[in-house]
Protein backbone atom coordinates (compact mmCIF):
# COMPACT_ATOMS: atom_id res chain seq x y z
CA UNK A 1 0.00 0.00 0.00
CA UNK A 2 2.89 2.16 -0.48
CA UNK A 3 2.73 6.30 -1.83
CA UNK A 4 5.30 7.54 -3.64
CA UNK A 5 5.08 10.83 -4.96
CA UNK A 6 8.00 11.85 -7.30
CA UNK A 7 8.74 15.87 -7.98
CA UNK A 8 10.80 16.60 -10.39
CA UNK A 9 11.31 20.24 -12.71
CA UNK A 10 9.37 20.57 -15.58
CA UNK A 11 11.36 19.84 -18.34
CA UNK A 12 10.19 17.72 -20.96
CA UNK A 13 10.04 14.73 -19.13
CA UNK A 14 8.09 12.05 -21.28
CA UNK A 15 5.97 9.67 -21.25
CA UNK A 16 8.04 6.97 -21.72
CA UNK A 17 9.99 8.32 -18.68
CA UNK A 18 6.88 8.42 -16.41
CA UNK A 19 6.25 4.91 -17.69
CA UNK A 20 9.87 3.79 -15.77
CA UNK A 21 9.45 6.52 -13.09
CA UNK A 22 6.31 4.25 -12.37
CA UNK A 23 7.19 1.10 -13.06
CA UNK A 24 11.11 1.09 -11.25
CA UNK A 25 9.59 3.23 -8.02
CA UNK A 26 6.91 0.09 -7.59
CA UNK A 27 9.45 -2.49 -8.10
CA UNK A 28 11.63 -0.57 -5.81
CA UNK A 29 8.92 -1.12 -2.96
CA UNK A 30 8.06 -4.46 -3.79
CA UNK A 31 12.16 -5.83 -3.85
CA UNK A 32 12.78 -4.12 -1.07
CA UNK A 33 9.47 -4.32 1.41
CA UNK A 34 8.02 -7.37 0.17
CA UNK A 35 4.64 -4.87 -1.15
CA UNK A 36 1.80 -5.59 -3.19
CA UNK A 37 2.13 -3.64 -7.04
CA UNK A 38 -1.44 -3.82 -6.82
CA UNK A 39 -1.79 -1.18 -4.44
CA UNK A 40 1.40 0.73 -4.67
CA UNK A 41 0.29 4.47 -5.85
CA UNK A 42 2.95 6.74 -7.86
CA UNK A 43 2.17 10.34 -8.51
CA UNK A 44 4.78 12.14 -10.59
CA UNK A 45 4.57 15.70 -10.57
CA UNK A 46 6.33 18.41 -12.61
CA UNK A 47 7.10 21.82 -11.03
CA UNK A 48 8.02 25.00 -13.16
CA UNK A 49 11.45 26.01 -12.69
CA UNK A 50 10.29 29.61 -11.27
CA UNK A 51 8.72 27.59 -8.79
CA UNK A 52 11.97 25.05 -7.87
CA UNK A 53 14.17 26.65 -5.85
CA UNK A 54 17.96 25.41 -4.12
CA UNK A 55 20.80 27.19 -2.57
CA UNK A 56 18.46 30.39 -2.28
CA UNK A 57 17.96 30.93 -6.18
CA UNK A 58 15.47 28.94 -8.61
CA UNK A 59 16.57 26.70 -11.19
CA UNK A 60 15.65 28.80 -13.73
CA UNK A 61 18.16 31.53 -13.00
CA UNK A 62 20.76 28.71 -12.13
CA UNK A 63 20.40 27.21 -15.64
CA UNK A 64 20.64 30.71 -17.22
CA UNK A 65 23.81 31.64 -15.38
CA UNK A 66 25.32 27.97 -16.61
CA UNK B 1 -7.29 23.90 11.92
CA UNK B 2 -7.04 20.59 9.43
CA UNK B 3 -5.17 20.51 5.99
CA UNK B 4 -6.95 18.68 3.66
CA UNK B 5 -5.36 17.40 0.27
CA UNK B 6 -7.14 15.73 -2.41
CA UNK B 7 -5.19 14.48 -5.29
CA UNK B 8 -7.26 13.06 -8.36
CA UNK B 9 -6.94 12.57 -11.95
CA UNK B 10 -6.80 15.44 -14.28
CA UNK B 11 -10.02 13.77 -16.00
CA UNK B 12 -13.05 16.78 -16.05
CA UNK B 13 -13.35 17.58 -12.32
CA UNK B 14 -16.15 20.19 -12.91
CA UNK B 15 -15.89 23.15 -10.50
CA UNK B 16 -19.48 21.58 -9.05
CA UNK B 17 -17.39 18.81 -8.02
CA UNK B 18 -14.73 20.84 -6.76
CA UNK B 19 -17.08 22.58 -4.52
CA UNK B 20 -18.36 19.43 -3.23
CA UNK B 21 -15.02 18.02 -2.14
CA UNK B 22 -14.43 20.75 -0.21
CA UNK B 23 -17.82 20.74 1.44
CA UNK B 24 -17.70 17.09 1.70
CA UNK B 25 -14.20 17.20 3.57
CA UNK B 26 -15.03 20.26 5.80
CA UNK B 27 -18.03 19.02 6.92
CA UNK B 28 -16.23 15.43 7.58
CA UNK B 29 -13.44 17.27 9.67
CA UNK B 30 -15.98 18.85 11.55
CA UNK B 31 -18.74 16.43 11.84
CA UNK B 32 -15.77 13.47 13.47
CA UNK B 33 -13.51 15.98 15.49
CA UNK B 34 -15.57 18.87 15.92
CA UNK B 35 -13.05 20.99 13.98
CA UNK B 36 -13.62 24.66 13.39
CA UNK B 37 -14.58 24.79 9.14
CA UNK B 38 -13.07 28.61 9.14
CA UNK B 39 -9.56 27.27 9.45
CA UNK B 40 -10.23 24.01 7.80
CA UNK B 41 -8.10 23.95 4.60
CA UNK B 42 -8.72 22.02 1.29
CA UNK B 43 -6.55 21.66 -1.64
CA UNK B 44 -7.73 19.37 -4.32
CA UNK B 45 -4.72 18.47 -7.36
CA UNK B 46 -5.63 17.04 -10.69
CA UNK B 47 -2.33 14.97 -11.63
CA UNK B 48 -2.72 14.21 -15.85
CA UNK B 49 -3.05 10.59 -16.23
CA UNK B 50 0.68 10.03 -17.80
CA UNK B 51 1.85 10.95 -14.16
CA UNK B 52 -0.27 8.70 -11.85
CA UNK B 53 0.55 4.61 -11.25
CA UNK B 54 -0.74 2.01 -9.50
CA UNK B 55 0.03 -1.39 -10.01
CA UNK B 56 3.36 -0.71 -11.86
CA UNK B 57 1.66 1.37 -14.79
CA UNK B 58 0.30 4.49 -15.60
CA UNK B 59 -3.79 5.73 -15.61
CA UNK B 60 -3.26 6.18 -19.14
CA UNK B 61 -1.94 2.74 -20.07
CA UNK B 62 -4.64 0.58 -17.67
CA UNK B 63 -7.00 3.29 -19.34
CA UNK B 64 -6.28 2.33 -22.91
CA UNK B 65 -5.97 -1.44 -22.31
CA UNK B 66 -9.59 -1.11 -20.89
CA UNK C 1 -7.64 5.94 -7.68
CA UNK C 2 -7.88 9.31 -5.26
CA UNK C 3 -5.51 10.16 -2.79
CA UNK C 4 -6.69 11.95 0.17
CA UNK C 5 -3.96 13.03 2.82
CA UNK C 6 -5.25 14.30 6.01
CA UNK C 7 -3.11 16.48 8.91
CA UNK C 8 -5.12 17.50 11.92
CA UNK C 9 -3.08 18.19 15.05
CA UNK C 10 -2.04 15.66 17.54
CA UNK C 11 -4.25 15.54 20.21
CA UNK C 12 -5.97 12.72 21.10
CA UNK C 13 -7.80 11.46 17.95
CA UNK C 14 -8.85 7.90 18.75
CA UNK C 15 -8.89 4.62 16.29
CA UNK C 16 -12.43 5.21 16.11
CA UNK C 17 -12.25 8.79 14.84
CA UNK C 18 -9.25 7.40 12.65
CA UNK C 19 -11.58 4.69 10.70
CA UNK C 20 -14.57 7.34 10.43
CA UNK C 21 -12.27 9.75 8.78
CA UNK C 22 -10.93 7.29 6.97
CA UNK C 23 -14.29 5.41 5.68
CA UNK C 24 -16.08 9.43 4.91
CA UNK C 25 -13.24 10.49 2.75
CA UNK C 26 -13.44 7.29 0.94
CA UNK C 27 -17.04 7.77 0.86
CA UNK C 28 -16.79 11.13 -0.52
CA UNK C 29 -14.63 10.26 -3.51
CA UNK C 30 -16.93 7.19 -4.35
CA UNK C 31 -20.25 9.62 -4.02
CA UNK C 32 -18.66 12.67 -6.06
CA UNK C 33 -16.29 11.56 -8.59
CA UNK C 34 -17.47 8.24 -8.86
CA UNK C 35 -14.01 6.73 -8.20
CA UNK C 36 -13.34 3.07 -7.18
CA UNK C 37 -13.39 2.47 -3.41
CA UNK C 38 -10.72 -0.04 -3.56
CA UNK C 39 -8.00 1.86 -4.75
CA UNK C 40 -8.94 4.90 -2.87
CA UNK C 41 -6.09 5.32 -0.22
CA UNK C 42 -6.21 7.60 2.72
CA UNK C 43 -3.49 8.79 5.03
CA UNK C 44 -4.14 10.64 8.36
CA UNK C 45 -0.85 12.49 9.42
CA UNK C 46 -0.53 13.60 13.40
CA UNK C 47 0.84 16.83 13.89
CA UNK C 48 2.18 17.80 17.21
CA UNK C 49 0.67 21.27 18.55
CA UNK C 50 4.16 22.94 18.61
CA UNK C 51 4.37 22.16 15.39
CA UNK C 52 1.29 24.02 13.79
CA UNK C 53 0.87 27.43 13.11
CA UNK C 54 -1.81 29.54 12.00
CA UNK C 55 -1.51 33.39 12.31
CA UNK C 56 2.05 33.34 12.68
CA UNK C 57 1.78 31.24 16.31
CA UNK C 58 1.76 27.68 16.95
CA UNK C 59 -1.42 25.80 18.20
CA UNK C 60 0.43 25.45 21.85
CA UNK C 61 1.03 28.95 22.29
CA UNK C 62 -2.92 29.85 21.08
CA UNK C 63 -4.34 27.25 23.52
CA UNK C 64 -2.42 28.58 26.41
CA UNK C 65 -3.72 31.85 25.46
CA UNK C 66 -7.23 30.35 26.04
CA UNK D 1 18.74 19.55 4.23
CA UNK D 2 15.52 20.85 4.64
CA UNK D 3 12.75 20.21 1.98
CA UNK D 4 10.16 23.22 2.25
CA UNK D 5 6.72 23.33 0.24
CA UNK D 6 4.92 26.36 -0.72
CA UNK D 7 1.09 25.96 -1.58
CA UNK D 8 -0.90 29.83 -2.82
CA UNK D 9 -3.50 29.87 -5.27
CA UNK D 10 -2.98 30.89 -8.56
CA UNK D 11 -2.97 34.30 -8.88
CA UNK D 12 0.07 36.13 -11.44
CA UNK D 13 2.68 35.24 -8.87
CA UNK D 14 5.35 36.95 -10.26
CA UNK D 15 9.02 35.15 -11.34
CA UNK D 16 10.18 38.07 -8.79
CA UNK D 17 7.84 37.08 -6.44
CA UNK D 18 8.75 33.42 -6.17
CA UNK D 19 12.47 34.25 -6.16
CA UNK D 20 11.54 36.57 -3.34
CA UNK D 21 9.86 33.45 -1.63
CA UNK D 22 12.32 31.05 -2.77
CA UNK D 23 15.10 33.38 -0.69
CA UNK D 24 13.12 34.34 2.17
CA UNK D 25 12.51 30.82 3.45
CA UNK D 26 15.96 29.64 2.78
CA UNK D 27 17.15 32.21 4.31
CA UNK D 28 14.54 31.22 7.31
CA UNK D 29 15.98 27.91 7.65
CA UNK D 30 19.71 29.03 7.76
CA UNK D 31 19.21 31.68 10.27
CA UNK D 32 16.77 29.65 12.79
CA UNK D 33 18.18 26.13 12.45
CA UNK D 34 21.66 26.73 10.56
CA UNK D 35 20.97 24.57 7.56
CA UNK D 36 23.18 24.47 4.60
CA UNK D 37 21.23 26.77 2.11
CA UNK D 38 22.82 24.76 -1.06
CA UNK D 39 20.90 21.69 0.22
CA UNK D 40 17.83 23.37 0.89
CA UNK D 41 15.07 22.72 -1.60
CA UNK D 42 11.95 25.21 -1.88
CA UNK D 43 8.45 24.20 -4.19
CA UNK D 44 5.87 26.37 -4.46
CA UNK D 45 2.99 25.37 -5.94
CA UNK D 46 0.13 27.01 -7.46
CA UNK D 47 -3.70 26.02 -7.22
CA UNK D 48 -6.46 27.25 -8.99
CA UNK D 49 -8.71 29.04 -6.91
CA UNK D 50 -11.60 26.77 -7.78
CA UNK D 51 -9.36 24.20 -5.90
CA UNK D 52 -8.71 25.58 -2.68
CA UNK D 53 -11.11 25.58 -0.14
CA UNK D 54 -11.51 26.99 3.34
CA UNK D 55 -14.43 27.34 5.11
CA UNK D 56 -15.88 24.74 3.26
CA UNK D 57 -16.35 26.94 0.46
CA UNK D 58 -13.83 27.57 -2.80
CA UNK D 59 -11.55 30.55 -3.25
CA UNK D 60 -13.28 31.12 -6.14
CA UNK D 61 -17.07 31.27 -4.56
CA UNK D 62 -15.48 33.49 -1.73
CA UNK D 63 -13.90 36.02 -4.12
CA UNK D 64 -17.20 36.62 -6.16
CA UNK D 65 -19.41 37.14 -3.24
CA UNK D 66 -16.94 39.93 -1.95
CA UNK E 1 16.95 18.28 -7.76
CA UNK E 2 14.19 15.07 -7.56
CA UNK E 3 12.24 14.86 -4.52
CA UNK E 4 10.81 11.69 -3.40
CA UNK E 5 8.34 11.21 -0.73
CA UNK E 6 8.11 7.51 0.11
CA UNK E 7 4.82 6.65 2.17
CA UNK E 8 4.97 3.60 3.88
CA UNK E 9 2.65 1.54 6.76
CA UNK E 10 4.64 1.81 10.01
CA UNK E 11 5.57 -1.86 10.48
CA UNK E 12 9.45 -2.15 11.35
CA UNK E 13 11.38 -1.14 8.25
CA UNK E 14 14.89 -1.40 9.08
CA UNK E 15 17.78 0.75 8.55
CA UNK E 16 18.76 -1.51 6.31
CA UNK E 17 15.67 -1.14 4.19
CA UNK E 18 15.25 2.36 4.59
CA UNK E 19 19.05 2.65 3.29
CA UNK E 20 18.05 0.51 0.31
CA UNK E 21 14.81 2.76 -0.68
CA UNK E 22 17.03 5.72 -0.22
CA UNK E 23 19.74 4.61 -2.77
CA UNK E 24 16.85 2.79 -5.43
CA UNK E 25 15.34 6.19 -5.38
CA UNK E 26 18.00 8.07 -6.40
CA UNK E 27 19.44 5.56 -8.41
CA UNK E 28 15.95 5.60 -10.75
CA UNK E 29 16.19 9.19 -10.78
CA UNK E 30 19.57 9.20 -12.32
CA UNK E 31 18.96 6.36 -14.20
CA UNK E 32 15.69 7.52 -15.96
CA UNK E 33 16.14 11.41 -16.37
CA UNK E 34 19.92 12.10 -15.57
CA UNK E 35 19.23 13.90 -12.53
CA UNK E 36 22.02 14.80 -10.32
CA UNK E 37 22.07 12.25 -6.99
CA UNK E 38 23.89 15.08 -5.12
CA UNK E 39 20.58 17.41 -5.00
CA UNK E 40 17.74 13.94 -5.32
CA UNK E 41 16.42 14.26 -1.70
CA UNK E 42 14.47 11.32 -0.66
CA UNK E 43 11.96 11.50 2.61
CA UNK E 44 10.90 8.45 4.05
CA UNK E 45 7.49 8.61 6.28
CA UNK E 46 5.90 5.89 8.42
CA UNK E 47 2.31 5.61 8.90
CA UNK E 48 0.55 3.53 11.81
CA UNK E 49 -1.53 0.96 10.66
CA UNK E 50 -4.61 2.64 12.42
CA UNK E 51 -4.09 6.07 10.07
CA UNK E 52 -3.72 4.19 6.77
CA UNK E 53 -7.12 3.36 4.64
CA UNK E 54 -7.61 1.96 1.44
CA UNK E 55 -11.30 0.68 0.42
CA UNK E 56 -12.80 2.67 2.91
CA UNK E 57 -11.21 1.08 6.23
CA UNK E 58 -7.88 0.96 8.28
CA UNK E 59 -4.87 -1.53 7.36
CA UNK E 60 -5.34 -2.39 11.11
CA UNK E 61 -8.40 -3.51 10.52
CA UNK E 62 -7.83 -5.31 6.90
CA UNK E 63 -4.63 -6.89 8.94
CA UNK E 64 -6.71 -8.25 12.14
CA UNK E 65 -9.93 -9.95 9.73
CA UNK E 66 -6.84 -11.47 7.88
CA UNK F 1 -4.72 31.30 2.47
CA UNK F 2 -1.29 29.89 1.56
CA UNK F 3 -0.11 26.36 3.19
CA UNK F 4 3.71 25.92 3.97
CA UNK F 5 4.80 22.86 4.68
CA UNK F 6 8.78 22.71 6.33
CA UNK F 7 10.20 19.22 6.61
CA UNK F 8 13.76 18.77 8.77
CA UNK F 9 15.75 16.25 10.61
CA UNK F 10 14.68 15.63 13.72
CA UNK F 11 17.83 16.19 15.89
CA UNK F 12 16.43 17.96 18.83
CA UNK F 13 14.41 20.99 17.19
CA UNK F 14 12.98 23.92 19.84
CA UNK F 15 9.55 24.83 20.53
CA UNK F 16 11.75 28.27 20.55
CA UNK F 17 12.78 27.25 16.64
CA UNK F 18 9.60 25.84 15.56
CA UNK F 19 8.02 29.10 16.66
CA UNK F 20 10.25 31.45 14.79
CA UNK F 21 10.02 29.19 11.79
CA UNK F 22 5.93 29.20 11.98
CA UNK F 23 6.46 33.38 12.52
CA UNK F 24 8.96 33.86 9.51
CA UNK F 25 6.91 31.67 6.79
CA UNK F 26 4.10 33.65 7.95
CA UNK F 27 5.78 36.97 7.35
CA UNK F 28 7.27 35.78 4.04
CA UNK F 29 4.05 34.94 2.58
CA UNK F 30 2.34 38.47 3.98
CA UNK F 31 5.20 40.09 2.87
CA UNK F 32 6.07 39.02 -0.68
CA UNK F 33 2.27 38.20 -1.52
CA UNK F 34 0.27 39.95 0.87
CA UNK F 35 -1.27 37.32 2.26
CA UNK F 36 -3.48 37.23 5.44
CA UNK F 37 -1.62 35.75 8.13
CA UNK F 38 -5.13 34.68 9.60
CA UNK F 39 -5.45 32.04 7.17
CA UNK F 40 -1.80 31.47 6.92
CA UNK F 41 -1.10 27.93 8.05
CA UNK F 42 2.54 26.40 8.63
CA UNK F 43 2.95 22.06 9.00
CA UNK F 44 6.38 21.61 10.44
CA UNK F 45 7.42 17.53 9.94
CA UNK F 46 10.67 16.15 12.17
CA UNK F 47 12.14 13.35 10.24
CA UNK F 48 14.36 10.52 11.62
CA UNK F 49 17.34 10.95 10.19
CA UNK F 50 17.75 7.13 8.78
CA UNK F 51 14.25 8.15 6.73
CA UNK F 52 16.31 11.72 4.84
CA UNK F 53 18.39 10.57 2.12
CA UNK F 54 20.33 12.86 -0.11
CA UNK F 55 23.35 12.03 -2.86
CA UNK F 56 21.91 8.02 -2.05
CA UNK F 57 22.69 7.69 1.36
CA UNK F 58 21.03 8.32 4.90
CA UNK F 59 21.57 11.76 6.68
CA UNK F 60 22.20 9.24 9.41
CA UNK F 61 25.29 7.61 7.19
CA UNK F 62 26.35 10.60 6.69
CA UNK F 63 26.46 12.01 9.91
CA UNK F 64 28.65 9.10 11.23
CA UNK F 65 30.83 9.61 7.83
CA UNK F 66 31.83 12.86 9.43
Amino acid sequence: MPYVNIKVTEEGVTGEQKAQLIQGATDLLVRVLGKNPATTVVVIEEIPTDNWGIGGESITVRRARG
